[in-house]
């Protein structure tokens, strides 16, 4: 790289003190109009950037907020950053994206980054893989206002957005039994997610409210494609095969439909299913999914939002919020 | 934000010189192993950053990549980061992505965020809006090398990686015409951007090859889900319909099985379909997507690992190249 131009450059190339440059290019008032458009005309052509540290000191800000996301391609994820761009551009605030791909030790390394790049503020929703959270709270002990989104932690003190996981299950599976499902399947998140958690209890208490008796034989780690289609394969084989499927994510009621198919059963005439997060696919797949709608574009502002409040506050009398964004059943032709 | 914690504060706790501090916090081999270990034990209670500036000064580097990107959303832009990102994180860079959402002024804006954060490259696919490439200029003046992918210029003296996007094209209608289609309408992307040009250009001499005159009338500009089933949902009941599209990615090509489906048209049976692009939906619909795999987490690799070699050469001697990754037809179930 090349040497950076300085303001003693300018003022050198000028015949002007440094402070005179300093404070044209700052547009003070003590300084003529004219010398004011002189300075900045040769910074322009020089190339010259202000040291951002040197403007962070002044202003405290970088109006950069940092978002770590375990996974861009997940439509509900680029909901959230879509929700959480416009209402960050619109307040002047431009948004640096890192992905984990769900790993800890990316996630780890992003956070660092944030650090380092001396963001304004932070959104996080974590990997599946995180159980430990000190890199979050180093940015917390750093005064870096935390908002956590989708998969959030009671382990730190920090904002949560979350969608309304329990009533999205309830309304869902409650939807299934209603279309006469008696032997209803989840494929379930990761339990230590409290989303996985709030979803599984919406589910038993639907079961619970008809007097169906809940049965863990039909609860199933099954949260990405591959893994779910390879699940409904092997169960829907077998003679005492589910009627109803509730899944935690579209992409996983997809791979039962296909399941479904290859096996000629009939959507929804021999297998229901649900899905959870409205995702574009819902909209393409063969027959049309019903789903829970989590509103992510919706989450992503409010997330956003409620970030932008805590650097107006500035951290006095810190008291963490919790927001639940209400779901909506979405009925298709899949149930 | 609280005031940082620097070297001298470390210093006077310890009683030590902010030499002696400077030292052990870089394991300068002057300093014994019991002196470096309390120091950085109170650095790290004190929440101590090294100041990343300082730190560049010294190196040069920021280990950090700058990733514009138009949409995060689209299956081939995300196939993308996860490529870049594969090869990033292996030789140790993170990656901060912007995303312009199609629109100049936040690229422009993503543009200057990716120049303030002194990131060591940039790789970019431009939005459609922009004609005008002075903000990247600006990073080329800056000595920030950058890699332009999928949506490439050779206004700039940069890099290119892209598709092959002729060949991929011209494979798809051969395919078309091969099933027996004799009107192939084409949905295509803007003209102004090259992609646009090579699949239109693909599209022409696959039909030249058969004898079959061009036809400006079968060519639509729509490159989007919603502009293509309106589009299709017209033309669809003309007399003279079309009885093969070939489209300018999959979205388009999955817009146009469901128009024809609303109209009772059978896929394949009375029109054939054939996109670009390769995506996860392209498997998911119904018939199955016949498409042209754009291989994008390859791209993604390849645009990041020309950063890589040009960040070692420090840019001497630069002559840009361009890459080109051959496409492949993926016959499924749709033409």
């Amino acid at each position: 790289m090349k040497r950076q131009i300085t303001i003693k450059d300018i003022a050198i190339k000028l015949g002007m003190s440094t402070s005179t440059v300093s404070r044209a290019l700052r547009d003070h008032p003590d300084i003529s109009p004219k010398t004011r458009a002189a300075v900045k005309e040769l910074a322009a052509l020089l190339g010259y950037r202000p040291n951002r540290i040197a403007l962070n000191l002044r202003s405290n800000e970088t109006r950069t907020l940092g978002l770590i996301i375990p996974e861009i391609e997940h439509y509900f994820f680029s909901a959230i950053i879509n929700g959480i761009e416009e209402i960050a551009y619109k307040n002047d605030y431009s948004v640096m994206v890192f992905q984990s791909n769900e790993s800890y030790k990316r996630e780890v390394n992003n956070a660092q980054a944030v650090l380092t790049n001396r963001v304004d503020g932070v959104l996080v929703s974590f990997s599946k893989e995180t159980k430990d959270f000190s890199h979050f709270q180093k940015l917390i002990d750093n005064e870096i206002p935390v908002v956590f989104f989708d998969r959030v932690t009671d382990e730190l003190q920090a904002d949560q957005v979350v969608s309304d996981d329990y009533q999205g299950a309830f309304l869902a599976v409650n939807h299934l039994i209603e279309k006469g499902c008696k032997r209803i399947a989840h494929f379930a998140a990761p339990q230590h997610l409290a989303l996985g958690k709030g979803r599984l209890s919406g589910y038993h208490d639907a079961l619970l409210k008809h007097s169906i008796p809940f049965n863990s034989d039909l609860i199933f780690h099954a949260d990405t494609f591959e893994s779910s289609r390879k699940i409904a394969h092997t169960i829907l084989k077998r003679p005492d095969r589910p009627d109803g499927f509730f899944t935690v994510n579209d992409m996983s009621a997809i791979a039962v439909i296909k399941a479904a198919k290859d096996l000629n059963l009939k959507v929804p005439g021999d297998v229901h299913i649900v899905g959870f997060e409205n995702s574009r696919s819902a909209a393409l797949c063969e027959p049309e999914l019903t789903t829970v709608d989590q509103f992510g574009y919706d989450l992503g502002r409010e997330a956003c939002q409620i970030l932008l409040r805590r650097l107006k506050e500035k951290n006095s009398n810190f008291k963490p919020e919790k927001k639940v964004i209400r779901t909506k059943l979405v009925v298709r032709a899949s149930a």
